[in-house]
Protein backbone atom coordinates (compact mmCIF):
# COMPACT_ATOMS: atom_id res chain seq x y z
CA UNK A 1 0.00 0.00 0.00
CA UNK A 2 1.18 3.00 -1.26
CA UNK A 3 0.44 6.68 -0.47
CA UNK A 4 -1.56 6.60 -3.74
CA UNK A 5 -3.31 3.26 -2.69
CA UNK A 6 -4.47 5.67 0.39
CA UNK A 7 -5.46 8.64 -2.04
CA UNK A 8 -8.42 6.16 -3.70
CA UNK A 9 -9.02 3.99 -0.57
CA UNK A 10 -12.60 3.00 -0.93
CA UNK A 11 -15.48 1.30 1.58
CA UNK A 12 -18.53 0.29 0.20
CA UNK A 13 -21.61 2.12 2.42
CA UNK A 14 -24.62 0.52 3.46
CA UNK A 15 -26.69 2.45 0.88
CA UNK A 16 -24.52 0.78 -1.83
CA UNK A 17 -22.37 4.30 -2.41
CA UNK A 18 -18.55 4.77 -1.87
CA UNK A 19 -16.78 6.22 0.51
CA UNK A 20 -13.59 7.75 0.86
CA UNK A 21 -11.47 10.45 2.29
CA UNK A 22 -8.27 12.91 1.54
CA UNK A 23 -4.85 12.56 2.73
CA UNK A 24 -2.57 15.02 3.58
CA UNK A 25 0.11 14.02 1.57
CA UNK A 26 -2.05 14.83 -1.70
CA UNK A 27 -2.59 18.18 -0.57
CA UNK A 28 -2.61 21.18 -3.04
CA UNK A 29 -2.81 25.01 -2.95
CA UNK A 30 -6.75 24.61 -2.55
CA UNK A 31 -8.23 21.13 -1.61
CA UNK A 32 -6.65 17.76 -3.13
CA UNK A 33 -4.52 17.48 -6.26
CA UNK A 34 -6.83 17.39 -8.98
CA UNK A 35 -5.26 13.62 -10.21
CA UNK A 36 -5.96 11.87 -7.00
CA UNK A 37 -9.83 12.66 -7.48
CA UNK A 38 -9.55 11.86 -11.53
CA UNK A 39 -8.10 8.66 -10.11
CA UNK A 40 -10.36 8.06 -6.85
CA UNK A 41 -13.53 8.71 -9.59
CA UNK A 42 -12.23 6.10 -12.07
CA UNK A 43 -11.55 3.66 -9.13
CA UNK A 44 -14.83 4.07 -8.07
CA UNK A 45 -16.45 2.71 -10.72
CA UNK A 46 -13.66 0.00 -11.17
CA UNK A 47 -14.91 -0.83 -8.04
CA UNK A 48 -18.98 -1.53 -9.04
CA UNK A 49 -20.07 -4.88 -9.21
CA UNK A 50 -21.81 -4.30 -12.51
CA UNK A 51 -18.96 -3.13 -14.33
CA UNK A 52 -18.07 -3.58 -17.83
CA UNK A 53 -15.13 -3.67 -19.36
CA UNK A 54 -11.93 -1.13 -18.78
CA UNK A 55 -11.81 2.20 -18.60
CA UNK A 56 -11.83 4.28 -21.87
CA UNK A 57 -12.79 7.71 -21.45
CA UNK A 58 -13.41 10.05 -18.46
CA UNK A 59 -14.26 13.71 -17.93
CA UNK A 60 -13.55 15.38 -14.20
CA UNK A 61 -15.59 18.52 -13.62
CA UNK A 62 -14.41 20.27 -10.83
CA UNK A 63 -17.32 22.37 -9.13
CA UNK A 64 -16.02 22.94 -5.83
CA UNK A 65 -13.17 22.58 -3.59
CA UNK A 66 -13.19 18.97 -1.74
CA UNK A 67 -12.24 19.91 1.78
CA UNK A 68 -10.49 17.57 4.22
CA UNK A 69 -12.48 14.44 5.15
CA UNK A 70 -14.69 11.95 4.08
CA UNK A 71 -16.58 12.13 0.83
CA UNK A 72 -19.29 10.06 -0.97
CA UNK A 73 -19.02 8.63 -4.63
CA UNK A 74 -22.16 7.71 -6.34
CA UNK A 75 -21.68 5.69 -9.63
CA UNK A 76 -24.50 5.25 -12.07
CA UNK A 77 -24.96 2.78 -14.98
CA UNK A 78 -26.72 5.18 -17.34
CA UNK A 79 -26.07 2.18 -20.67
CA UNK A 80 -24.28 -0.98 -20.80
CA UNK A 81 -24.08 -2.23 -24.40
CA UNK A 82 -22.18 -4.98 -25.53
CA UNK A 83 -19.09 -3.27 -26.04
CA UNK A 84 -18.74 -0.38 -23.97
CA UNK A 85 -20.81 1.01 -20.75
CA UNK A 86 -21.65 4.63 -20.24
CA UNK A 87 -21.68 6.13 -15.94
CA UNK A 88 -22.40 9.08 -14.72
CA UNK A 89 -20.50 10.01 -11.28
CA UNK A 90 -20.67 12.50 -8.31
CA UNK A 91 -18.67 13.16 -5.53
CA UNK A 92 -20.78 15.04 -2.83
CA UNK A 93 -19.69 16.18 0.90
CA UNK A 94 -22.60 17.17 3.40
CA UNK A 95 -24.72 16.24 0.23
CA UNK A 96 -23.10 18.93 -1.94
CA UNK A 97 -21.81 17.64 -5.22
CA UNK A 98 -18.18 18.86 -5.36
CA UNK A 99 -17.22 17.20 -8.80
CA UNK A 100 -18.91 15.14 -12.02
CA UNK A 101 -17.71 12.57 -14.09
CA UNK A 102 -19.06 10.33 -17.38
CA UNK A 103 -16.74 7.69 -17.19
CA UNK A 104 -16.85 5.03 -20.48
CA UNK A 105 -15.71 1.75 -20.28
CA UNK A 106 -15.35 -0.49 -23.12
CA UNK A 107 -14.31 -4.02 -24.31
CA UNK A 108 -10.52 -3.64 -26.21
CA UNK A 109 -10.28 -5.73 -29.41
CA UNK A 110 -7.29 -6.86 -31.40
CA UNK A 111 -6.83 -3.99 -34.39
CA UNK A 112 -4.52 -2.40 -36.40
CA UNK A 113 -2.44 -0.52 -34.27
CA UNK A 114 -0.16 3.13 -34.53
CA UNK A 115 1.23 5.36 -32.53
CA UNK A 116 1.00 8.69 -34.76
CA UNK A 117 2.31 10.77 -32.48
CA UNK A 118 5.56 9.66 -31.60
CA UNK A 119 7.32 10.05 -28.01
CA UNK A 120 10.12 12.76 -28.66
CA UNK A 121 13.88 11.47 -28.24
CA UNK A 122 14.90 13.16 -24.76
CA UNK A 123 17.71 12.42 -22.51
CA UNK A 124 16.92 9.24 -20.31
CA UNK A 125 15.65 10.31 -16.42
CA UNK A 126 18.48 9.24 -14.95
CA UNK A 127 20.20 11.88 -16.63
CA UNK A 128 18.52 14.54 -15.31
CA UNK A 129 18.38 16.18 -12.04
CA UNK A 130 15.00 15.32 -9.84
CA UNK A 131 12.60 18.23 -9.07
CA UNK A 132 11.73 19.01 -6.05
CA UNK A 133 9.59 22.53 -5.00
CA UNK A 134 5.84 22.69 -5.64
CA UNK A 135 2.76 21.98 -3.77
CA UNK A 136 2.97 19.18 -1.12
CA UNK A 137 1.22 16.33 -3.70
CA UNK A 138 4.52 16.59 -5.92
CA UNK A 139 6.63 14.73 -3.23
CA UNK A 140 4.25 11.43 -4.51
CA UNK A 141 6.13 11.80 -7.82
CA UNK A 142 9.78 11.44 -9.24
CA UNK A 143 9.70 13.96 -11.90
CA UNK A 144 12.36 14.77 -13.56
CA UNK A 145 11.77 17.66 -16.18
CA UNK A 146 13.59 17.49 -19.79
CA UNK A 147 11.72 20.97 -20.78
CA UNK A 148 9.61 23.56 -19.40
CA UNK A 149 10.43 22.62 -15.18
CA UNK A 150 8.35 25.36 -12.65
CA UNK A 151 9.65 28.52 -13.44
CA UNK A 152 11.78 30.79 -11.71
CA UNK A 153 10.53 34.84 -11.40
CA UNK A 154 14.19 35.66 -12.57
CA UNK A 155 13.50 33.52 -15.89
CA UNK A 156 10.97 35.97 -17.29
CA UNK A 157 7.66 34.87 -19.51
CA UNK A 158 8.71 31.37 -21.95
CA UNK A 159 7.60 31.90 -25.52
CA UNK A 160 6.37 28.42 -25.14
CA UNK A 161 3.81 26.86 -22.60
CA UNK A 162 5.51 23.15 -22.99
CA UNK A 163 6.75 20.69 -20.31
CA UNK A 164 7.71 17.31 -21.34
CA UNK A 165 9.36 15.28 -17.85
CA UNK A 166 9.71 11.66 -16.66
CA UNK A 167 7.41 11.20 -13.93
CA UNK A 168 6.45 7.99 -12.22
CA UNK A 169 5.48 6.88 -8.11
CA UNK A 170 7.25 8.21 -5.37
CA UNK A 171 7.19 5.43 -3.75
CA UNK A 172 7.44 2.86 -6.79
CA UNK A 173 3.86 1.53 -7.82
CA UNK A 174 3.05 -0.39 -11.28
CA UNK A 175 0.63 1.99 -13.33
CA UNK A 176 -2.65 1.26 -13.44
CA UNK A 177 -5.80 3.43 -14.42
CA UNK A 178 -6.57 5.16 -12.06
CA UNK A 179 -2.39 6.52 -11.75
CA UNK A 180 -2.48 6.68 -15.28
CA UNK A 181 -5.96 9.20 -14.81
CA UNK A 182 -3.54 10.91 -12.29
CA UNK A 183 -0.42 11.71 -13.82
CA UNK A 184 -2.48 13.59 -16.93
CA UNK A 185 -3.24 16.07 -14.36
CA UNK A 186 0.67 16.40 -13.62
CA UNK A 187 1.63 19.76 -14.79
CA UNK A 188 1.42 22.64 -13.28
CA UNK A 189 -0.78 25.80 -14.82
CA UNK A 190 0.82 26.28 -18.37
CA UNK A 191 -0.08 30.28 -17.65
CA UNK A 192 2.84 30.03 -15.07
CA UNK A 193 5.39 29.38 -17.76
CA UNK A 194 3.93 32.33 -20.48
CA UNK A 195 3.69 34.78 -17.46
CA UNK A 196 6.40 34.04 -15.26
CA UNK A 197 4.17 34.51 -12.62
CA UNK A 198 2.50 32.03 -9.76
CA UNK A 199 -1.23 33.31 -10.55
CA UNK A 200 -4.18 31.73 -9.12
CA UNK A 201 -5.29 29.08 -11.25
CA UNK A 202 -7.28 26.12 -11.29
CA UNK A 203 -8.32 22.65 -13.30
CA UNK A 204 -12.04 23.30 -14.55
CA UNK A 205 -12.95 20.23 -16.65
CA UNK A 206 -10.29 17.68 -17.41
CA UNK A 207 -10.65 14.55 -19.95
CA UNK A 208 -8.47 11.46 -20.36
CA UNK A 209 -8.02 8.49 -23.00
CA UNK A 210 -7.13 5.63 -22.17
CA UNK A 211 -5.33 3.98 -25.23
CA UNK A 212 -3.68 1.40 -22.80
CA UNK A 213 -4.38 -2.23 -22.85
CA UNK A 214 -3.87 -4.45 -19.80
CA UNK A 215 -0.67 -6.49 -21.87
CA UNK A 216 0.86 -2.55 -21.88
CA UNK A 217 0.70 -1.79 -18.03
CA UNK A 218 1.86 -4.88 -16.80
CA UNK A 219 4.86 -4.48 -19.48
CA UNK A 220 5.43 -0.54 -18.16
CA UNK A 221 5.18 -1.92 -14.19
CA UNK A 222 6.62 1.13 -12.67
CA UNK A 223 8.53 2.28 -15.16
CA UNK A 224 9.35 6.37 -15.89
CA UNK A 225 6.31 8.17 -18.22
CA UNK A 226 6.92 10.58 -20.58
CA UNK A 227 4.45 13.49 -20.22
CA UNK A 228 4.18 16.23 -22.11
CA UNK A 229 1.27 19.13 -22.20
CA UNK A 230 1.27 22.10 -24.20
CA UNK A 231 -1.03 24.99 -24.26
CA UNK A 232 -3.80 25.70 -27.52
CA UNK A 233 -5.19 29.14 -26.60
CA UNK A 234 -5.02 31.31 -23.52
CA UNK A 235 -8.60 34.32 -23.70
CA UNK A 236 -10.66 35.70 -21.30
CA UNK A 237 -9.92 33.89 -17.81
CA UNK A 238 -9.24 30.43 -18.99
CA UNK A 239 -6.77 28.25 -21.16
CA UNK A 240 -6.86 24.59 -22.11
CA UNK A 241 -4.06 22.25 -22.92
CA UNK A 242 -3.51 19.63 -24.52
CA UNK A 243 -1.09 16.67 -23.22
CA UNK A 244 0.25 13.23 -24.23
CA UNK A 245 1.31 10.10 -21.82
CA UNK A 246 4.09 7.59 -23.36
CA UNK A 247 5.01 4.09 -21.77
CA UNK A 248 8.35 2.65 -21.64
CA UNK A 249 7.46 0.45 -24.85
CA UNK A 250 7.22 4.11 -26.82
CA UNK A 251 3.43 4.34 -27.57
CA UNK A 252 0.78 6.39 -26.02
CA UNK A 253 -0.85 5.06 -22.93
CA UNK A 254 -3.20 7.76 -22.44
CA UNK A 255 -4.00 11.43 -24.21
CA UNK A 256 -5.55 13.84 -22.10
CA UNK A 257 -7.46 17.66 -22.33
CA UNK A 258 -8.23 20.24 -19.84
CA UNK A 259 -9.58 23.83 -19.53
CA UNK A 260 -7.73 26.02 -16.73
CA UNK A 261 -9.39 28.87 -14.99
CA UNK A 262 -6.66 31.91 -14.56
CA UNK A 263 -6.63 35.62 -13.04
CA UNK A 264 -4.82 38.54 -14.54
CA UNK B 1 -33.80 29.77 -40.18
CA UNK B 2 -31.79 27.49 -41.75
CA UNK B 3 -31.32 23.49 -41.90
CA UNK B 4 -28.91 24.12 -38.95
CA UNK B 5 -31.74 25.93 -37.00
CA UNK B 6 -33.68 23.64 -38.14
CA UNK B 7 -31.47 20.58 -36.31
CA UNK B 8 -31.46 22.26 -33.12
CA UNK B 9 -34.98 23.84 -32.35
CA UNK B 10 -36.32 22.81 -28.93
CA UNK B 11 -39.85 23.81 -27.34
CA UNK B 12 -40.33 23.36 -23.46
CA UNK B 13 -42.86 20.49 -22.61
CA UNK B 14 -45.09 20.41 -19.58
CA UNK B 15 -42.61 18.95 -17.15
CA UNK B 16 -40.07 21.69 -18.13
CA UNK B 17 -37.70 18.95 -20.59
CA UNK B 18 -36.69 20.43 -23.85
CA UNK B 19 -38.27 18.18 -27.08
CA UNK B 20 -36.34 18.38 -30.41
CA UNK B 21 -36.72 16.16 -33.33
CA UNK B 22 -34.10 14.55 -35.59
CA UNK B 23 -34.23 16.58 -39.42
CA UNK B 24 -33.48 14.01 -42.60
CA UNK B 25 -30.92 16.86 -43.63
CA UNK B 26 -28.94 15.63 -40.96
CA UNK B 27 -28.57 12.06 -41.56
CA UNK B 28 -25.33 10.17 -40.77
CA UNK B 29 -24.48 6.54 -42.10
CA UNK B 30 -26.52 5.75 -38.32
CA UNK B 31 -28.62 8.18 -36.94
CA UNK B 32 -28.27 11.82 -37.27
CA UNK B 33 -24.18 13.83 -37.27
CA UNK B 34 -23.18 13.81 -33.87
CA UNK B 35 -22.53 17.25 -34.18
CA UNK B 36 -25.96 18.21 -34.70
CA UNK B 37 -26.53 16.31 -31.66
CA UNK B 38 -23.54 18.11 -29.45
CA UNK B 39 -25.27 21.70 -30.73
CA UNK B 40 -28.48 20.74 -29.75
CA UNK B 41 -27.42 19.89 -25.93
CA UNK B 42 -25.62 23.16 -26.07
CA UNK B 43 -28.47 24.97 -27.14
CA UNK B 44 -30.71 23.22 -24.31
CA UNK B 45 -28.78 24.35 -21.60
CA UNK B 46 -28.23 27.76 -23.31
CA UNK B 47 -32.33 27.63 -23.30
CA UNK B 48 -32.31 26.72 -19.31
CA UNK B 49 -34.08 30.01 -17.89
CA UNK B 50 -31.62 29.87 -15.11
CA UNK B 51 -28.47 29.38 -16.84
CA UNK B 52 -25.55 31.15 -16.08
CA UNK B 53 -22.59 32.61 -18.06
CA UNK B 54 -21.75 31.14 -21.68
CA UNK B 55 -20.51 27.70 -22.85
CA UNK B 56 -16.81 26.76 -21.81
CA UNK B 57 -16.89 23.44 -21.86
CA UNK B 58 -19.08 20.61 -22.94
CA UNK B 59 -18.88 16.67 -22.92
CA UNK B 60 -21.12 14.54 -25.13
CA UNK B 61 -21.28 10.84 -24.82
CA UNK B 62 -22.91 8.70 -27.16
CA UNK B 63 -24.58 6.09 -25.98
CA UNK B 64 -27.02 4.62 -28.48
CA UNK B 65 -28.09 5.84 -31.82
CA UNK B 66 -30.60 8.42 -32.12
CA UNK B 67 -33.68 7.10 -34.27
CA UNK B 68 -35.78 9.41 -36.23
CA UNK B 69 -38.71 11.82 -34.40
CA UNK B 70 -38.35 12.95 -31.27
CA UNK B 71 -36.23 13.08 -28.62
CA UNK B 72 -36.38 14.56 -25.30
CA UNK B 73 -33.15 17.25 -23.05
CA UNK B 74 -33.54 17.13 -19.37
CA UNK B 75 -30.43 19.68 -18.12
CA UNK B 76 -30.19 19.54 -14.26
CA UNK B 77 -27.75 22.27 -12.93
CA UNK B 78 -25.55 20.51 -10.34
CA UNK B 79 -24.12 24.03 -8.71
CA UNK B 80 -24.46 27.12 -9.27
CA UNK B 81 -20.67 29.56 -8.80
CA UNK B 82 -20.08 33.03 -9.06
CA UNK B 83 -18.03 32.55 -11.89
CA UNK B 84 -19.70 29.82 -13.52
CA UNK B 85 -22.32 26.66 -13.60
CA UNK B 86 -22.12 22.59 -14.08
CA UNK B 87 -24.65 20.66 -15.61
CA UNK B 88 -25.75 17.41 -16.28
CA UNK B 89 -27.62 16.85 -19.03
CA UNK B 90 -29.39 13.52 -20.73
CA UNK B 91 -30.87 13.06 -24.34
CA UNK B 92 -33.63 10.34 -24.07
CA UNK B 93 -36.16 8.61 -26.33
CA UNK B 94 -38.97 6.77 -25.67
CA UNK B 95 -37.46 6.78 -22.05
CA UNK B 96 -33.93 5.64 -23.02
CA UNK B 97 -31.35 7.54 -22.68
CA UNK B 98 -29.40 7.79 -26.09
CA UNK B 99 -27.08 10.64 -25.01
CA UNK B 100 -25.06 12.23 -21.96
CA UNK B 101 -22.99 15.02 -21.68
CA UNK B 102 -21.78 17.62 -18.88
CA UNK B 103 -21.58 21.39 -19.55
CA UNK B 104 -19.45 23.88 -17.88
CA UNK B 105 -20.91 27.15 -18.68
CA UNK B 106 -18.86 30.57 -17.30
CA UNK B 107 -18.45 34.15 -16.85
CA UNK B 108 -15.82 35.55 -19.24
CA UNK B 109 -12.96 38.00 -18.12
CA UNK B 110 -10.72 40.58 -20.27
CA UNK B 111 -7.58 38.88 -19.28
CA UNK B 112 -3.92 38.12 -20.96
CA UNK B 113 -4.71 36.43 -23.89
CA UNK B 114 -2.88 34.51 -26.71
CA UNK B 115 -3.10 31.91 -29.53
CA UNK B 116 -0.09 30.30 -28.93
CA UNK B 117 -0.76 27.17 -31.73
CA UNK B 118 -1.26 29.69 -34.83
CA UNK B 119 -3.69 29.37 -37.84
CA UNK B 120 -1.49 27.48 -40.35
CA UNK B 121 -0.51 29.94 -43.47
CA UNK B 122 -3.02 28.00 -46.30
CA UNK B 123 -4.53 28.91 -49.40
CA UNK B 124 -8.19 31.08 -49.38
CA UNK B 125 -11.25 29.17 -49.59
CA UNK B 126 -11.88 30.90 -52.60
CA UNK B 127 -8.58 29.26 -53.94
CA UNK B 128 -9.87 25.69 -53.34
CA UNK B 129 -13.02 23.60 -54.90
CA UNK B 130 -15.76 22.97 -52.94
CA UNK B 131 -15.94 19.11 -51.93
CA UNK B 132 -19.20 16.95 -52.48
CA UNK B 133 -19.57 13.35 -51.70
CA UNK B 134 -20.17 12.05 -47.77
CA UNK B 135 -22.70 11.03 -46.07
CA UNK B 136 -26.50 13.28 -46.40
CA UNK B 137 -25.37 15.88 -43.79
CA UNK B 138 -22.01 17.42 -45.24
CA UNK B 139 -24.67 18.91 -47.77
CA UNK B 140 -25.23 21.33 -45.01
CA UNK B 141 -21.31 22.44 -44.76
CA UNK B 142 -19.57 24.73 -47.35
CA UNK B 143 -15.84 22.61 -47.21
CA UNK B 144 -12.92 23.37 -48.67
CA UNK B 145 -10.28 20.62 -48.10
CA UNK B 146 -6.75 22.17 -47.90
CA UNK B 147 -5.18 18.79 -47.09
CA UNK B 148 -6.35 15.08 -45.99
CA UNK B 149 -9.86 15.42 -48.77
CA UNK B 150 -12.14 12.17 -48.25
CA UNK B 151 -10.04 8.89 -49.52
CA UNK B 152 -10.08 7.46 -52.47
CA UNK B 153 -8.97 4.14 -51.94
CA UNK B 154 -6.73 4.59 -54.99
CA UNK B 155 -5.07 6.66 -52.69
CA UNK B 156 -3.51 4.13 -50.75
CA UNK B 157 -2.68 4.53 -46.63
CA UNK B 158 -2.20 8.42 -45.73
CA UNK B 159 0.91 8.62 -43.23
CA UNK B 160 -0.34 11.01 -41.49
CA UNK B 161 -3.95 11.41 -40.12
CA UNK B 162 -4.43 15.32 -40.30
CA UNK B 163 -7.17 16.62 -42.06
CA UNK B 164 -6.87 20.69 -42.60
CA UNK B 165 -9.95 22.65 -44.27
CA UNK B 166 -11.83 25.50 -44.41
CA UNK B 167 -16.03 25.15 -43.45
CA UNK B 168 -19.04 27.46 -42.84
CA UNK B 169 -22.47 26.50 -42.81
CA UNK B 170 -24.78 25.98 -46.32
CA UNK B 171 -27.00 28.31 -46.28
CA UNK B 172 -24.85 30.82 -44.64
CA UNK B 173 -25.46 31.23 -41.04
CA UNK B 174 -23.68 33.39 -38.46
CA UNK B 175 -20.99 31.31 -35.78
CA UNK B 176 -22.83 30.72 -32.67
CA UNK B 177 -21.99 28.26 -29.66
CA UNK B 178 -24.27 25.19 -31.07
CA UNK B 179 -22.77 25.92 -34.62
CA UNK B 180 -19.16 25.88 -33.29
CA UNK B 181 -19.93 22.75 -31.00
CA UNK B 182 -21.43 21.04 -34.15
CA UNK B 183 -17.96 22.01 -36.93
CA UNK B 184 -15.40 20.78 -33.99
CA UNK B 185 -17.48 17.00 -35.23
CA UNK B 186 -16.87 17.78 -39.07
CA UNK B 187 -14.07 15.57 -39.47
CA UNK B 188 -14.98 12.00 -41.18
CA UNK B 189 -12.61 9.48 -39.03
CA UNK B 190 -9.14 9.08 -39.38
CA UNK B 191 -8.89 6.15 -39.77
CA UNK B 192 -10.03 6.41 -43.13
CA UNK B 193 -7.12 8.52 -44.00
CA UNK B 194 -4.56 5.79 -42.41
CA UNK B 195 -6.46 2.77 -44.07
CA UNK B 196 -7.38 4.07 -46.74
CA UNK B 197 -11.02 2.13 -46.74
CA UNK B 198 -13.95 2.97 -45.28
CA UNK B 199 -14.05 0.73 -41.56
CA UNK B 200 -17.47 0.82 -39.89
CA UNK B 201 -16.82 3.82 -37.16
CA UNK B 202 -18.46 6.48 -34.95
CA UNK B 203 -17.74 8.58 -32.10
CA UNK B 204 -17.81 7.77 -28.44
CA UNK B 205 -17.18 10.84 -26.83
CA UNK B 206 -16.19 14.34 -27.43
CA UNK B 207 -15.35 17.45 -25.88
CA UNK B 208 -15.14 20.78 -26.90
CA UNK B 209 -13.30 24.03 -25.25
CA UNK B 210 -15.27 27.34 -26.20
CA UNK B 211 -12.73 30.02 -26.44
CA UNK B 212 -14.83 32.29 -28.37
CA UNK B 213 -16.28 35.52 -26.48
CA UNK B 214 -19.76 37.21 -28.10
CA UNK B 215 -17.25 39.63 -29.58
CA UNK B 216 -15.28 37.11 -31.06
CA UNK B 217 -18.55 35.66 -32.56
CA UNK B 218 -19.75 38.76 -33.82
CA UNK B 219 -16.71 39.24 -35.89
CA UNK B 220 -16.25 36.08 -37.25
CA UNK B 221 -20.29 36.34 -38.28
CA UNK B 222 -20.54 33.76 -41.64
CA UNK B 223 -17.30 33.46 -42.50
CA UNK B 224 -14.67 30.63 -43.45
CA UNK B 225 -13.39 28.74 -40.05
CA UNK B 226 -10.31 26.99 -40.69
CA UNK B 227 -10.66 23.23 -39.23
CA UNK B 228 -7.79 21.27 -38.40
CA UNK B 229 -7.59 17.52 -36.55
CA UNK B 230 -5.58 14.51 -36.27
CA UNK B 231 -5.26 11.38 -34.61
CA UNK B 232 -2.89 10.77 -31.62
CA UNK B 233 -2.83 6.95 -30.95
CA UNK B 234 -4.81 3.96 -32.42
CA UNK B 235 -4.72 0.83 -30.34
CA UNK B 236 -7.45 -1.90 -30.18
CA UNK B 237 -10.42 -0.69 -31.80
CA UNK B 238 -10.24 3.03 -30.54
CA UNK B 239 -8.42 6.18 -32.11
CA UNK B 240 -7.90 9.40 -30.27
CA UNK B 241 -8.26 12.99 -32.32
CA UNK B 242 -7.33 16.28 -31.55
CA UNK B 243 -8.79 19.42 -32.80
CA UNK B 244 -8.45 23.05 -33.26
CA UNK B 245 -10.99 25.97 -34.87
CA UNK B 246 -9.62 29.01 -35.53
CA UNK B 247 -11.66 32.41 -36.78
CA UNK B 248 -11.30 34.61 -39.61
CA UNK B 249 -9.14 36.91 -37.40
CA UNK B 250 -6.78 33.96 -36.61
CA UNK B 251 -7.25 33.16 -32.89
CA UNK B 252 -9.06 29.47 -31.95
CA UNK B 253 -12.16 29.55 -31.42
CA UNK B 254 -12.80 26.07 -30.56
CA UNK B 255 -10.85 23.29 -29.73
CA UNK B 256 -11.57 19.88 -29.52
CA UNK B 257 -10.96 16.20 -29.13
CA UNK B 258 -12.10 12.91 -29.67
CA UNK B 259 -12.76 8.88 -28.91
CA UNK B 260 -13.82 7.24 -31.92
CA UNK B 261 -14.28 3.52 -31.87
CA UNK B 262 -13.32 1.55 -35.45
CA UNK B 263 -13.33 -1.73 -36.70
CA UNK B 264 -10.53 -3.09 -38.01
Amino acid sequence: MTVFDDGIALETTADGSMRGRTVPEWANMVGPFGGITAAVLVHAVERQPDVHGLPLAVTVNYLAPIVDGEFDIRARAVRTNRTNQHWIVELSQGGETRTTATAVFGIRRDTWTDTEYPRPQVPSPTELPESDGGPTWMRNYDMRYVAGGLPDPDDGPAASSETLLWVRDNPLRPVDFPSLAAVCDIFYPRVFLRRAQLTPAGTVSITVYFHAAPADLAAQGAEYLLARARGQQFAAGHFDQTAQIWGAGGALLATSHQIVYFKG
